[in-house]
């Protein structure tokens, strides 16, 4: 049980060893993925004050990173850096540009950066390819809920590399969470800046618990998925020149209803 | 002065020639650009009807593509796809994606897509890297303009290369379009389908001629650029590795007044 604790702890501190952690990749030198990031925001699914004019239930431009542990995005619990903040606020991505170049440029911890367009309703998908290095294995995003005060959905620091291989596919359900510098209740609440600003939190069903909230579902145990993000490894020969796609669905607003 | 109308002429058709434009491109393999796109509508510069509200002025996502001249993203005078049009008309991307994949499967003319973030105000950049490739050198992007009926800024099959090198550095002012898709007049008017559907043409401030048109300046020779395009040559050395960025301007909302 000691040794266990030690262990969970060790884990739990990884994230701010100076190195280590990266090293266990020992993978082929670099991967290609394509990100598939699918809104499943339908009025169906989330009945509650779902926005239906200016502006309609929508999604953000995506905006990703692949890095190493040295450099974390957004992460549950801790504050929004301020260009996270803005991303989540307004959907403006430029500073949040410019924090991942100087972590690139300062302490090499990043590989690159990519984006996919934005989602002009609810559901829907968009696309783009992303590029991982031994050293830089970890994924993050982050795709504003509009309109919201500050809600996102995203990925933080999701890791790609298994031992000596990429993972083929990789899928993960997406859930709110609140950048904790808008204290706005509902998604079209007027801007209500939160002073001192708060931690990053996930919204849930009961969370915050307030019969207001636009996510306040007081019957379910937990909310359905509102996104989902998928990655798929793309094959030496997908890529390159004219074949930049894999698998695309067809239509965007295709709606895959979650609700049981 | 015949022979000028018969060169005028087969430049004019040489867009449509099945080979040879292309093969003039003899450049090194491959050249990565960095492109930043700024956008430069500001209510100085553009004070008619500058939307203030529900959605204040912005920008779309800028979805891009590198390509030969086998193939066409939108062109002047010419009827848009239906992906430009669901792009133009609502910023939603899937249809024009899925346009640009058929092309690079079937008539192997696409080599890349890539995209950017929106910018959330009228004034502001973003950015980001595209490749090209001696036999798919033309570069071709739309940003919606947001709100509007169906306009937008692009720019339709720039070479990137000349003869046997790629050029370092390209800027490009932009100008509004109206998709022709939609009969809206102003930036906030009601949707109301163009039909039958319209060929693309260039807003000025003269055409359309109606005073109510949100970009009708009469007093004006030609309008302020809209927006600007900027594309630089990455140099080897900047390449891969933790160097995805070259001198990203400080500021998204610096605003560069074009009026004179």
């Amino acid at each position: 049980k000691v040794l266990w604790t030690v262990l969970v702890t060790m884990l739990g501190y990884a994230s701010s060893l100076p190195v280590g952690e990266d090293a266990l990749c020992t993978a082929e030198e670099l991967a290609k993925y394509r990100i598939i990031f699918t809104g499943k925001w339908s009025q169906t699914s989330f009945p509650k004050q779902y926005p239906l004019y200016r502006p309609p239930a929508q999604w953000s431009s995506l905006l990703g990173v692949t890095h190493s542990s040295d450099y974390s995005m957004w992460k549950k619990n801790e504050y929004a850096s301020n260009g996270v903040r803005d991303f989540a606020e307004k959907g403006e991505a430029w500073a949040l540009m410019k924090e991942i170049e100087e972590a690139g440029e300062k302490i090499q911890s990043v590989h690159g950066i990519f984006s996919a367009p934005a989602i002009s309703s609810g559901t829907g998908h968009t696309s783009t390819e992303l590029e991982v290095h031994p050293r830089h294995p970890l994924v993050s995003f982050v795709v504003r809920i509009v309109p919201s005060p500050d809600w996102f959905v995203g990925i933080d620091s999701l890791n790609l590399c298994e031992g000596d291989h990429w993972m083929d596919e990789v899928s993960v359900d997406l859930f709110p969470y609140d950048a904790g510098t808008d204290s706005g209740f509902t998604f079209s609440s007027p801007n209500f800046a939160t002073i001192p600003q708060d931690i990053v939190t996930e919204i849930t069903c009961s969370s915050p618990s307030h019969p207001a909230n636009s996510f306040y579902y007081p019957k379910l145990k937990i909310l359905p998925p509102i996104a989902q993000v998928t990655m798929v490894k793309l094959k030496k020969s997908q890529l390159g020149l004219s074949a930049p796609f894999i698998n695309l669905p067809a239509k965007s607003n295709e709606i895959i209803d979650t609700v049981s």
